[in-house]
């Protein structure tokens, strides 16, 4: 089987036609029509075997997390995911493997309403690239610079499940099941597009926590030249990683990466109406400090003493 | 030194502002304007370290091939390339080599007048992924399905010198000026974005040369549902193929990918004007045969005979 055949039997339909797909995947490039007065969102990500996903892994999750990590990059930017080129590395051509990648990338993507636009098939180390687009008018678009003095600091969802999973793997824990469900949350990231019409409306920053909450809201701080005062006791510990590592559960929910949940920022006079809106859709967002003027980046603690918050996020080059 | 600091120093410097770059590198997606009426289109493709590249070579030239074989995809389409996002996948941080990648890379994207507005820097197998974009009207795109019977086919230049080089590298081909000069045509491509506005306005079709002639000639007809007769003695071969292969120089001609020329299509009635502007812009094509109705895919021989053309290019799982 040549890479023309894998492509037409397991990428083919990933590629439905869909507004404002001229031309898909078959010929030098594709061709994409923007709303008008649309801005376009470009965002890409590679995932490298036993970096960011082990090849142990099912290959449906593989490309699950592949689309889903991306996908919310765009989230973040609270915009609509639209268009999606993928470039994937395999050693060698396994049918059944790339069934199953085929089978996670079509559920990624129908979830996300994203179609395939292009890609690219090479021989080598298992490596996936993924590059996402979105389009929002520019009102529409939250950056990680918008945070103003005032304003209330929130995050998504709970957090330090996936960063206390790659730990328990790296020290080949038993398969317990509180590890089943932690290894869950690792291989099945949920990026918040559901959050995105109410972000549009009422965040004026926002960015997703790939990193670790304490080097993402630093971006944004420092995007937006100002600081910040978070409270240790207001910050959403995932129950999992509390029941499994109660000392060191706040550190795992600080400073976890590949989280996909966001930490964005409301102005206090939107707080109230932000509430009732999230309230009215069923959901639940932590609020866990301010934005402040002093660009001070502290953290106060259960015992009532201020901290400076270290920025321990993930480094690729430790 | 980090994956941020290494991004600011050698990485941040590539993307000026420039017009329609409304957010570059820095946030979780780059925001991009089209102009008004335009279609964006989008290519991708990864470079793996010893299939399209060695990691012997300068990391300049890998840097420069990255960009221009991605450059040339969006050429194909006879459309002027405008942002790239690239994800660099490294084993190491080492300072001088990226030093020398990000110089390739400024050189290449200065040649193109293209942007760097986002990326990527992971760990992992060398690898690089370059997601091109451009945009244009509708009108000004070339398809590869737009070949019509009766059309004329041309070449945008000389083939057969970068598999040539292959080859010799792979049989340990000692340095002679002929060996350098070859591995120069396999590492400096030149994308044919000097032709873009002369298609524009003449080519029914077009591909550029990436798997090989047969092949990338075989996607134009298959796309555009008709057949071609091309004639061998009208196939430009490189002047150094034919001095060190003269037996096999057709061969390298036909099969050997990693052109980057253009391979497009002229209607009859417009060859004149076309090749009066060609002519006045200095440049020179080369007429290799016609597409036909009957989806037949023929080479006229030097002795007369008609053959089936064997479509033998590059398939990345052989």
């Amino acid at each position: 089987m040549n890479e023309f055949e894998v492509i037409s039997k397991y990428f083919k339909h990933l590629s439905p036609e869909q507004k404002g797909v001229i031309i898909g995947p078959g010929d030098d490039a594709a061709c994409l029509q923007l709303p008008p007065n649309h801005l376009l969102l470009v965002s890409t990500d590679t995932l490298v075997a036993n970096r960011h996903f082990l090849t142990s892994w099912d290959a449906y999750d593989i490309a699950y997390k592949a689309i889903m990590v991306n996908v919310s990059d765009i989230a973040a930017m609270t915009v609509k995911p639209l268009w999606l080129t993928m470039s994937l590395t395999l050693p060698e051509i396994q049918e059944i493997w790339i069934e199953k990648f085929s089978l996670g990338m079509k559920n990624a993507l129908e979830i996300c309403g994203v179609s395939l636009v292009g890609g690219d098939l090479t021989k080598g180390p298992l490596t996936i690239n993924v590059t996402i687009h979105g389009s929002a008018p520019k009102k529409l678009i939250t950056l990680r610079s918008g945070a103003k003095p005032g304003d209330v600091i929130y995050v998504s969802g709970r957090l330090g499940g996936p960063s206390l999973a790659v730990k328990s793997i790296q020290e080949n824990q038993s398969e317990d099941k509180v590890q089943k469900e932690l290894v869950t949350l690792l291989k099945n990231p949920q990026p918040r597009i559901d959050l995105t019409n109410l972000l549009q409306k009422y965040a004026t920053s926002s960015i997703d926590i790939s990193d670790g909450l304490s080097s993402d809201l630093k971006h944004i701080c420092d995007a937006s030249h100002v600081g910040a005062l978070i409270q240790e006791s207001a910050i959403p510990v995932h129950p999992l990683v509390q029941a499994k590592e109660p000392a060191q559960a706040i550190q795992y929910a600080l400073d976890g990466g590949d989280e996909y949940e966001l930490c964005f920022t409301v102005p206090a006079l939107k707080e109230k109406a932000f509430l009732a809106e999230l309230s009215k859709w069923n959901k639940s967002c932590y609020k866990i400090g301010l934005i402040t003027e002093e660009t001070d980046y502290l953290i106060l603690r259960h015992d009532g003493s201020y901290e400076k918050i270290e920025v321990n996020g993930y480094n690729h080059f430790k």
